[in-house]
């Protein structure tokens, strides 16, 4: 191959992103310079904060820029290395970007480390890629559950909200998730183990709560934002934590929709709502990656991803993360994965 | 004196609370019953909280039943005692409620306590009364500011607020007040030492925060709510803590307004917003009121306070903090304080 087809920022979207926000380049395949070397991306990982990169505004990462590589988490196999902690053969995640090769000196957003010997790539996207963590650290660290109490999880059945409440029932809490259609309330319930599941798109979600959390919230884990935020503050208890990890409902929003009415409940029930960014936690994800490891070994910890081919469906791909296409962890194939 | 005036709530408020929604009557001075004792009360708090206590939700405390004597904080004098820990002649501050006489077995929203010998009433209805612990707690437990940070206090000429920003620049930050009049912002600057103050009624809060915060928020105080929150959770830094104290803004709307829409602020920035109520903290008065003292008495911490004549006007006076009539903390002087 010599051809390295990738997808930069053409213009930034205004409401929900769409194909034409991005284009489709072929260029040559780089050469490594010193200290650089080239990987050949298998996987790319689609999240909802990536709407957020393509915006020009204050983040905690700088905008994408038009005509840049659209920003992606990504895992590859190094082909060429001029770096000295990367080999060609080498298995490393980063930043990679929407593109079949990436030149990198390892530094970006998530710098590139090299993953073990012969890892499960797609479990390394999903539970121990950046998604994983979010749930990990979001709800241990900000939650902080303790046993017997009501973990709620919107976009349960999304990459980060499927990890969220799988680790609120190992914590020994009850865990109610929120998701977008029957059959995703079903997998939570059936193969997650969720104590309950709530469809909010057919469902009145106050009413629900009421039913399926009857001593109220303890632990709310957001990815959705919005009514269903404003909802599950109604019902919190005392010394109640708002783990804000996201709020998907707005992302494509072209003027910022209202806030949470609801947020003086933080005041009468002492609560905390707190948000947190993943790249923070990075020097942490080994020990998180171990203990999740064990928790998967035991059978405790259920993975699953959804799964796009190829680098021309990159920008379809990220649509679906907003339209509910996808369950479990959304991936972008890029390239195969290496014969072992 | 054989006659007891004292406010009933008569009907429930929508929207700006009126005089209409109490009733004045009067009864004849009751007797302490065993383990009870009469309070002649001397100063009734008004505080913007109360609206809270006459609309019929769920809070931290129950609602103010139609017929019920008006809650109120207040302090008084013992005149008749049946109650072990309390004599004729001690002055006790606690949950008198809207009258001229309470009857009390001691207990109450704020249980009642007994003041020292010869204590400064006003201060003790200001800034060692629930507000001036509010700001104490709210600031240094919530806020955590550290020396040379910035913290932006709303409400900041009202009770509460007023001693916030006071104790901020006594802790090494910089203090800046938002409030609704020039004149009161002049009394923050020239007599209370903040660094800044914002008149909101006047001026573009968004573009004086930016001004009078050049290096960003780190704390912002909030007894506001509604657009002030939101103008100020855009320009947080990183880790701020957001400390919801009130939102007197919204308190009197009959419906909810849209909440902060830069919540995701929080995220962005990892940080955090946490309500609290005061009377969590009644076991820690003490140590508070030592310190506050203290800083009293080397003339660091100064009280204001404005005071209302006669039971008569309660429900007048309650409307002049929803009006911006009262700088520093607004009291209702029911009786004469005794002669010493």
């Amino acid at each position: 191959m010599t051809t390295n087809r990738q997808w930069v920022l053409s213009s930034r979207p205004v409401g929900m992103v769409q194909e034409s926000n991005f284009e489709l380049r072929e260029t040559p395949v780089p050469e490594p310079g010193p200290g650089q070397m080239l990987v050949r991306v298998i996987y790319c990982s689609l999240d909802p904060a990536m709407r957020g990169w393509i915006t020009d505004r204050r983040s905690y990462v700088p905008p994408v820029q038009i005509g840049e590589v659209m920003r992606a988490g990504g895992l590859g196999e190094v082909v060429a290395s001029s770096h000295a902690d990367f080999a060609p053969g080498d298995i490393v995640s980063g930043t990679t970007g929407w593109q079949e090769y990436c030149l990198s000196d390892g530094s970006g957003m998530m710098p590139f480390r090299k993953l073990d010997k012969k890892p499960d790539l797609r479990a390394a996207m999903g539970v121990f890629s950046g998604a994983g963590m979010s749930a990990y650290f979001g709800l241990l660290d900000l939650g902080q559950p303790k046993p017997g109490e009501t973990v709620v999880v919107s976009g349960a059945a999304g990459a980060v909200g499927s990890v969220a409440g799988q680790i609120a029932r190992i914590k020994g809490c009850r865990a109610v998730g929120i998701s977008g259609s029957d059959e995703k309330c079903r997998w939570l319930i059936d193969e997650l183990g969720f104590d309950a599941a709530i469809d909010y798109k057919t469902e009145d979600v106050a009413a629900r709560l009421r039913e399926t959390c009857p001593t109220g919230i303890d632990v709310f884990f957001d990815n959705v934002g919005g009514p269903i935020l404003n909802a599950a503050l109604a019902q919190i208890n005392l010394k109640a934590r708002i783990v804000l990890c996201g709020g998907i409902s707005a992302y494509n929003a072209v003027e910022p929709p209202p806030g949470p009415s609801n947020y003086m409940q933080l005041v009468i029930m002492r609560a905390r709502m707190e948000g947190f960014i993943i790249i923070d936690y990075v020097p942490r994800f080994p020990e998180a990656a171990a203990e999740m490891s064990r928790w998967m070994a035991e059978g405790k910890l259920k993975s699953r991803d959804t799964v796009v081919q190829g680098i021309e469906n990159a920008p379809r791909a990220l649509r679906m993360l907003f339209e509910g296409g996808n369950t479990g962890k959304l991936l972008l194939q890029v390239g195969p994965e290496p014969t072992r």
